[in-house]
């Protein structure tokens, strides 16, 4: 594999003060991030903020990857209107078949079948009848996948995490600006029903200046460690430091902070404690010694924007507690926390009369009471769940969350609107593996986030999702 | 003031690899911390872990700081055993008498009374029939005053945090070591009920191989800005960046950690958001623009131990926002989280047969039911609670836990017991200020936590509360 070259802005000595007067230290040159190298923008390529493609009655698909999501996708899909399962792919021809007879629950015609050899998802990719490429493989073979798919034509949607090094993750931002295609990272969680009140509430002003925001995904796997194909998610974890796993906790983080929507994240420190619980049940469950078992009991990451906000996530798939994404947004007017409770404090001029019962005599001090929470979410439910709510808990997934990041994708492809995520935010949530991995092996030094947008990340203001006027 | 020299250990360039196999980075140098300097121990001086002085009935005390903390310790003091107020020191007369009245309800001799003038501390601290110097004054005046009491032989104990710079914080430890006297931080969140509960569970071995603790002072101050002699507490966040207030979160993370007691805090990140809200009350209760000011909105930080744990820290003393200090403790058997409800995780196999009710199904993905809660706090409550719960509840102070830490300062020094905090847990807890803000001032890069033991952290096995046996 190719190398990256890292470059430092180094001071041999630097004088600083730990005196009262730590102004002192200014008067020397800083530390700066450690940078990883980005290539200009290749000639004749555009980038693709904003990106829209012409309008389509019919949203044609093919699913690549019929194994643990793959199947519930399909099934989502033949409840959305306008979409169309053109094709299914799965190295397992049982599989396939699994997801055909998905098709013929729901009534709708079986779809063209591919399957058998390494490479049967090319074909499918190669149709001239799929708009849409849809893709549920395990991580390592997300970005061949959908950098082929582009390359034919297509756009495309891709699980999480869609891209693992920085190298892939250049090849898809380019080749999406060559190809002007859609590249979609299926995160659903941006889509959690406390999460998006809280960002419209965001949006609506009520927290005032979002300042800092928390994601996590921290998840005790030790049940499902072998379900995954080949061990692949276990393999992942034995060689690789850093936080592999980080978009569930980035995506609802950078939408309420604007990422490359007039903000961008600068830089990155990342900090693990040893790995333990997990080489501890390869031992145990496996007889298997792991010495060399690289990925961190627990990973934490602090990003500092461009405005001058932070970011705090967290990776933790090895430790005894229960599941959390943390979930917080810290305003100047208010605080939204969702876990272990979901809860709301406010200013009290935060909030408009009329819109607290006048019993109320709220505090940021303190969260707002059930019935104060219920009036302020009920009066900031975000129109997405407004249209959907209902459909959504009928179809299922996650809680509905999935379904609706399906139907929201069909939905802006057929109206011709920019996708509610582009290959930026798959780019900059991504980005977090490589750059934390590098981070840790050099002692959590500060190491810069690329600008993926090349110069772009101030030409909308403030994150939106698109609908038809 | 002096200067100190950070010296880096440098790579002009660094070979690092982002592709899949990022044990490439390895195959180059490591940034390494930024360090501060640290000088040999100066001859004839010797450590202090463990130190002990000579038994006293009676502890005779001097208390020097009589404005917000001072009373309510003067009143504590009247309800301890063996105990005995000898002198009262404020730069006002007007405090000084409002404690003799405290003295008088409670039926004790007036003690003798300093005031009036800058140096009148000084001439408490000269007495010959004082052990023990309580320090309750502002932040900028602790480290000299600890060091002139230790100097004229007296036992001090000061208020949070005792030394706001390396300079001091070396200082205060020198003469400790020096003059082979007791020198304790008055950390009072470290004696919580939870907190103190957990600490047991903990060492009892129910939470496994402690990982990973949190820690925070999270607390609107809007309220208590006017509060402060000469404004020194917002003219302190006016001038400093940096985790400022650390001990509340530090002291309890430590403890369940055993830091220079078979572990050492290696080297830290801190990252912090830009200040608005201060800057905001400032424009709006004072018509005062601070453009300058240099305390962030948030400041997180981020501390990896010898033993390959982590610590974090946050402080945030502007957001509004529910009071939070997190504490969390995650180990490989079980999870404590306290804020914003307290609560267990706990692996099946982690509890001892029967100690939990034969209908609870326990999995660490989920938090213990009340009842079981109810028994595990029972079971494992701390003998240090069992002894003073009900007295504590009584004399009050912050639920009791105020009590608590002066009984036992003067529990161990009657019974020449080494006391709960040492000298190198206030510098430990301290170093946090400066060394956050040399963090801050390089864009985050890795800071050295110094071994303030000087080569005596691993001589203790494990932290634990001394007792009469």
């Amino acid at each position: 594999m190719k190398q990256l070259i890292y470059l430092f802005t180094i001071t041999a000595v630097l004088f600083a003060s730990c005196n009262t007067d730590s102004q002192k230290g200014k008067t020397a040159e800083t530390f700066q991030p450690i940078e990883t190298n980005v290539s200009a923008r290749p000639a004749g390529q555009k980038h693709v903020v904003g990106l829209t493609s012409p309008k389509m009655d019919t949203v044609r698909v093919g699913f690549i990857g019929l194994g643990m999501r793959g199947p519930s996708a399909v099934q989502r899909f033949t409840h959305i209107p306008g979409a169309k399962i053109v094709a299914l792919c799965d190295l397992h021809p049982d599989r396939v078949e699994k997801s055909q007879q998905i098709l013929d629950k729901a009534g709708v015609p079986r779809a063209a079948a591919y399957s058998g050899s390494e490479d049967a998802w090319k074909e499918l990719c190669q149709r001239d009848d799929i708009d849409l490429v849809y893709i549920a493989t395990d991580w390592k073979r997300h970005a061949q996948m959908m950098i082929y798919a582009m390359e034919q034509g297509k756009h495309v949607a891709c699980e999480v995490p869609a891209a693992m090094t920085m190298e892939e993750i250049w090849d898809v931002v380019n080749t999406a600006e060559r190809t002007q295609k859609h590249c979609m990272q299926l995160e659903n969680c941006v889509y959690d029903f406390f999460e998006l009140t809280t960002l419209n509430m965001a949006q609506q002003g009520v927290l005032g200046d979002i300042l800092y925001a928390e994601g996590a995904y921290i998840h005790q796997l030790e049940d499902f460690w072998d379900s995954y194909e080949n061990d692949w998610r276990m393999e992942y974890n034995k060689t690789h430091r850093g936080d592999i796993y980080a978009t569930h906790g980035m995506g609802p983080a950078c939408q309420v902070l604007d990422i490359h929507r007039g903000d961008k994240m600068n830089y990155l420190v990342a900090m693990d404690s040893k790995p333990v619980s997990i080489p501890a049940y390869l031992k145990e469950k496996r007889g298997e010694e792991a010495p060399d078992f690289k990925n961190g009991q627990h990973t934490m990451t602090m990003i500092r924007t461009e405005n001058g906000k932070t970011i705090h996530i967290q990776h933790d798939v090895a430790s005894p507690r229960p599941y959390s994404r943390m979930y917080q947004v810290q305003g100047t007017n208010g605080f939204a926390n969702k876990y272990p409770n979901e809860g709301y404090a406010l200013k009290a001029d935060a909030v408009e009369a009329g819109t607290v019962p006048n019993h109320e005599n709220l505090s940021a001090h303190s969260y707002v009471s059930d019935e104060v929470k219920k009036v302020l979410m009920d009066k900031y439910k975000h129109p997405i769940h407004i249209e959907l709510e209902e459909t959504a808990k009928k179809v299922g997934g996650h809680g509905g969350m999935d379904f609706i990041m399906d139907y929201r994708l069909v939905y802006c492809l057929q109206n011709g609107l920019p996708l509610d995520m582009d290959v930026y935010d798959l780019a900059e949530w991504c980005s977090l593996a490589p750059l934390t991995a590098l981070s840790l092996e050099n002692n959590s030094a500060p190491v810069a986030v690329p600008d993926f947008t090349r110069g772009h990340w101030n030409d909308v203001k403030g994150f939106r999702h698109a609908f038809v006027n």
